[in-house]
């Protein structure tokens, strides 16, 4: 396919499933179990785009702020420094001021973007915006504006979702991955009685990608992804068996 | 059975599924899970329809314009030349728009359709439907009245849909599969630990049709279906067996 | 079992299944996927009755009028000659009109059976009665009602159901399997990777019936039912595995 | 266990598995699919009461009289003589009748029940009671007045009931089977691609039984009862397994 | 662990796998389906209890009594025997009354714990309490009330409930089983086409326990714990599959 | 990952799965059916608290006070000397008397915290909170404010909950499992015929940990975290197969 701009996620084994990284300007819905990695692999795509340039924003509606710091500590990251030198925002809010926020050029959301010079956000979680509406048709239609919102500035935008089953399109309440361009799936495998971790890129719009499922490992210095599991039958549905 | 006017779909392999292609003026539901290449091969219906004469028209409710536009040119697609061209027209609009288009002969759609002479029409997708109306008969009543007004005209049309689950039947809210004439199912497939594509054609009235499911791949160009699985059970599960 | 009066389907090995066809003057309901055969197999009974000089009343509440004759020539059938002659009677209504109509001696529909004479009856689809009322109490008694009135008058009939499942008792809102005479179940069954038709007879009152589930198949000239599956556990879930 | 007087109930392999047949005066219910022989089992019971000088009711809600006593026929069975000779009475009424007329000694069926000196009864069947009330706790409410009223009657009383599925407690609306003496299930099980009908004593109060779950057949001259299943697991389920 | 005192249940093996039988004082909560002998272990534990010097009350919500007296006189007890030496008491009311009843020590209900001073309790069932509430939080209110209540005094308490179901927890409506000391479960179990009964006792608050899952018959003369199953996996499901 | 420190929680098996015990001062999440021991390790971790000069809060709705002191008494454990000499409060209390407590630093609970100097904190049980609000939204809000404000007092807790399940997050009312640091897992494994008791550490912010699912036994002394199990498959789904 055509070789669009890429924004590399400072995950060696994730960008080779991409075939380069996420594309420039994309939106991208990271689903998964509780401690799965969602978080630490945001916060490894900011710290990456630090890096390289890319100014980047974090908004969180959950973490107790000393947890996010302190988490980042353990794997050598600091965010504080990265604050200080204007190349990472981290925003603890709430669901209505993030959304009434983007609709206002003057927010300190807004100002924030556009003063950095934001080329990539990630959400923590989209979850919580279902404090908004109990309406799923409504729910949708704010995770639309959203997340065209985000296409409008061009930030490469990595969404993290809590919901999380066997059938990733039945709990995925307000159909967020029907709206986004990619999709990938953090999920728990037991294999051999122990608890693994598995990622699969299942949907990736205007590009090839890796489709095999592979494990993924929260190490000090953040989530490694490495070779694909083997012999194994129905690795999605999180207890597989040995293939006959 | 009898030689029905045939409409091919721009995918060879699709095609000598359905015997030739859609059947002429037919309606068509397309059901899948997010990216399993639905708006592709909706796309890829119309630029085939383009070059055999028959204009069409894409009516989109749920993709940012510049999206659609972008993930076509991935493919070597180059839709604003057709749009000049009067071989297609892209409308993004909103349900109850298009649903009280349909029904006035001086709105924009209509005026297109009639313009151009549109004979293929991709939605994307009907579930977006979903939103004029919370209460399932009437929704089948809105669904029938479009599908209706479609086969009038004696447009050949894509309805694609995101209902999709193991059993899609259920998952089928409106009915829409027993209101059209065909039905084409795309779903994801764990084998070997990599998540495949699978295409079958469910129900197709009026004509004999190939009862195997077969490998879907989107590459560069479009979407390609290949040869069928061998040696699995329960592939439209998600999770197949290998056959005992 | 007693000599009862037969009713000869048109499709032979179904009623090979039935020991001679349908009980004459029985209510007999064909419950099916989209795409199974139910509409194809009840314009053979009507063709078939009309061939032994038992003119047939057709009920539709969903088809396009021009697909239920085009499709009904794909397979060679000829409605129009046959209702010219008198033999065949085809409704277009809704689930309203055909209640209030046949408890109206007046009313077309009650005319027509009593000018031609009919014999056979096919509704489809019992599911659209559902729009009458959500009420399952309510709903089960209109069915009754409709019955009740088919009994009545003597006439065969066959009520096509979109409800479908594997479990077919649970997915039968109204409740229908219990107040019939006979039902026939349509199923989708995946082997080897191909999707097959099935049909079985599951209840008879008053006959003994085959109780092997069979292929069938739509071939040009209608509904063809074969032979049993063979080395199969579980065809009715749709997804049946090697016998061990 | 002590020896309580019991009433055989004309199916020779289902008095084995109960030991001689119900207990005098218990109240069982007979729970299956459509088609499973519910009905018939029920008359047999009172065809074989006749036999024993034990005057019956039948009490129908959904049967259309012609129906019961052409399917009675087709098994060698003349109700109308039997009603003629006293020794049975066949009620068609409503579920709401029903209950009043137990309260009322001077209603039609109290009379019929005095008058003929009814010692079994049959109710065809409890599901329709679910017309009187849509509240389960009141559901449960009548459904223990009937039994009682049954009880002291000193009736033996075979309730049939629609409600089946593979978990029969979760599908027992009401909850009849705590409340009833002997429950017994229909089910159909699918075994080498025939749909075959089986039979299973659950809960027996004040008495041994056969715990195995047998074939059961529906045949010319009623319901037989025979061997076992063997080698399979899961029958209940109704897609059993090999035993491996 | 400490050596608590310990009410005998009357079931040899039952007492083997709690170690000595119940502790005394405990609450138990009896969770079955109908017919696998809660009612009849209740009883069994009230005649031990009546042998052992330690009257007992039956409190009964369903039982028409003349059943539940006959009942246990199939297995040689004579309960009016027992209530007349003041060893026992049985009690037919309703989930109301009781509730109140145990608030007001002037009530029959108090009186009789209070003068035949009784020291073991069997509810049957408390299921019913149900009626009294639909609200889960109130109901589990109320559960929390009754419990505490035979806990103040000192009471062994076996309380039965109906709900049942594979995932024993999810059927617990009230969470039963979280404020009780002890949890029974009796299940069936369809092992070579035989419909098997099965006892596990899955927690024991202040004790050690058999963790094995153990065949139940019910015979004349009560219940008898057997031998542990044996290769078998899957045995509280329902429909447990031959280990590999 | 960083060396932070650590609070062991008198569970040597654990301890070692955790890498050396709970973060100090994070919330951790103890989410089991009933009898999987939740309670016995919440007290165990207060009295290892105990030995180590770290004062513990034990907040209790369920339990009957006597019912906790008696099944700590079984295990050798005496809460009532550690009460008397300021290493353990023991609060029998309801939700909303809780919620308002630690929102006033004057109430009773407050005053504990401060004058005991409480270092760790054990909530039996979260699923309580429920009574406080049946809005999913609200719930998962206070739970927010009750975790926040621990970690703001830098007490390590320990949050028992009953929810359970196969699939541990659709379980998960109120998200718990995504709020905060830990998440441990106790389950009931049917292996061989007997029930195990199972333990897996699940996520574990800022900290490896080991992945494996191993045996958890209760006996005199509290709980004892044994092996990991072999050659299953299946394991947390409580129903395990042996592996092919």
């Amino acid at each position: 396919m055509a070789d669009l701009e890429r924004s590399m996620t400072g995950v060696a084994g994730l960008d080779e499933m991409l075939r380069g990284g996420f594309i420039s300007g994309s939106v991208v819905l990271l689903q998964g179990a509780p401690g799965t990695g969602k978080t630490t692999l945001g916060v490894q795509f900011l710290i990456e785009g630090a890096r390289q340039g890319e100014p980047g924003l974090l908004v969180s509606f959950e973490q107790f702020p000393h947890t996010l710091y302190r988490d980042a500590e353990a794997h050598g990251w600091d965010l504080r420094v990265l604050e200080r030198e204007g190349r990472l925002r981290v925003v603890f809010t709430s669901p209505e001021v993030l959304v009434t926020s983007l609709q206002s050029p003057t927010s300190p959301i807004s100002s924030a973007i556009r003063d950095l010079g934001v080329r990539r956000a990630v959400l923590d979680s989209m979850t919580h915006l279902q404090t908004i509406t109990r309406d799923p048709v409504e729910l949708r239609s704010q995770y639309g504006s959203l997340i065209n919102g985000l296409r409008r500035e061009g930030i490469t935008s990595l969404l993290l979702s809590e919901d999380s089953g066997p059938d990733f399109v039945r709990s995925d309440r307000g159909r967020l991955a029907f709206a986004v361009d990619t999709v990938i799936l953090l999920r728990y495998v037991e294999i051999d009685s122990v608890m693994n971790r598995a990622v699969a890129v299942l949907k990736m719009r205007g590009s090839d990608h890796d489709k095999s499922i592979r494990r993924l490992a929260i190490v000090r210095g953040g989530i490694q992804v490495q070779e694909p599991f083997v012999g194994r039958e129905g690795l999605l549905s999180g207890t597989p068996r040995r293939a006959g």
